[in-house]
């Protein structure tokens, strides 16, 4: 399989956790969708990532289609650890929170501060590139303080975010608060309980390689690959 | 059942689709999102609509958790006429475009068309109501023009948006279009294979009721409820 993604895309990190959870290794292909490749909105209209390619060729388009059909075609046989919930009211759960991250936190948050802090940096001066919109960054930081209070509500009142078990929830929420990590842009004194959760992620085998990742130009924040920080 | 809903969300008309087609006809309960109501909030901290609260009181929030729930509990029992495709590729394209119209249609055009004109009229002057934003109504227009082209070619090239048959994808794509539609927004002249395909949805029983929707103070277009138009 292949996926197409960009390493500080959250919805493109999610669905790297997920396969990963389920040791499915696709060929990553970096996209920068700014850049609008004729080749890639001939296969996703939408111009968005990611987009999961499966071993016929067929192009599986957003996070939402590809989660749904990892857990279909592959998270249905793992019983024991499959990260969707057997009965259908705990799956709602786990569905409302990736829609939390992945749709709401995403419009708050992620996508205007790696629009102006990253894909800036990458973008011809002429074309988009330059420096960040204040107001944005400012706009964005105030939804952090929201959005990591909600997830240090839930790790208090649950084990993991969704209830009793590590579910895909708790990879869509680590996947965007890995790129906000990276940015330096979470503070982790102010949710302690947030913390011990997404530490207990991080330190997931499945995590790795996003620990692993590099921007040219923009090094993470110093804690951002500890396992412990 | 019961659904907490607004008659001119998009993503609230798409579930009363959903719910129609299998004869589950839920108690409609209507929620002015952004007044952000106390006990709402407890319910749907995102402030989003819609929810279905099932038999059992469980709340299941959004119409991406509602849609599955649905196709899982009900869809599932109805061979031959569930609105889910029994091929997970096919069930790819159903969810692709879901979230084309009610996450990208929705940012792009439906959210702030209709905040500007219908959630303003209903808001007192002095918290958020008022004239409506010129600014977003115009950049709301283009953008019209693109997702009725986008319609009209899958009109063209297929027998419903998703394939040959009538699936949940259509019903999203009615749900965004019969909001737009109601004010007037819509060009019909300019994609006759889209109306083609319109008019075939909206001659189903399950459109009746939201072809009866009305917002005070602001009728709809002429030929809103129209089956010949």
């Amino acid at each position: 399989m292949q996926l197409i993604h960009h390493p500080m895309s959250a919805a493109s990190r999610f669905v790297r956790l997920l396969v990963s959870e389920y040791d499915i290794e696709p060929d990553l292909y970096e996209e920068r969708p700014w850049e609008r490749r004729a080749e890639f909105m001939q296969i996703n209209p939408a111009g968005t990532l990611p987009v999961l390619v499966d071993h016929t060729g067929a192009p599986i388009i957003g996070a939402y289609a590809i989660a749904e059909f990892v857990d279909e075609t592959t998270g249905a046989m793992h019983r024991g650890h499959r990260l969707m919930p057997d009965n259908p009211i705990g799956r709602a759960e786990v569905r409302r929170l990736i829609d939390w991250f992945l749709v709401k936190a995403e419009a708050d948050v992620t996508r205007g501060l790696v629009r102006e802090r990253v894909f800036k940096l990458q973008m011809p001066a002429g074309n988009g590139g330059g420096a960040p919109d204040s107001a944005v960054l400012r706009a964005a930081r105030a939804n952090i303080r929201q959005h990591m209070r909600y997830v240090g509500w839930l790790s208090q009142a649950r084990d993991w975010l969704a209830g009793d078990v590590l579910t895909s929830a708790d990879l869509a929420g680590a996947a965007t608060i890995s790129v906000l990590d990276y940015l330096g842009e979470i503070d982790w004194t102010a949710e302690p309980a947030a913390r011990d959760w997404y530490q207990r992620i991080k330190s997931r085998p499945a995590f790795r390689d996003i620990l692993g990742d590099r921007v040219r130009g923009l090094p993470p924040a110093s804690h951002y690959a500890d396992l412990d920080f």
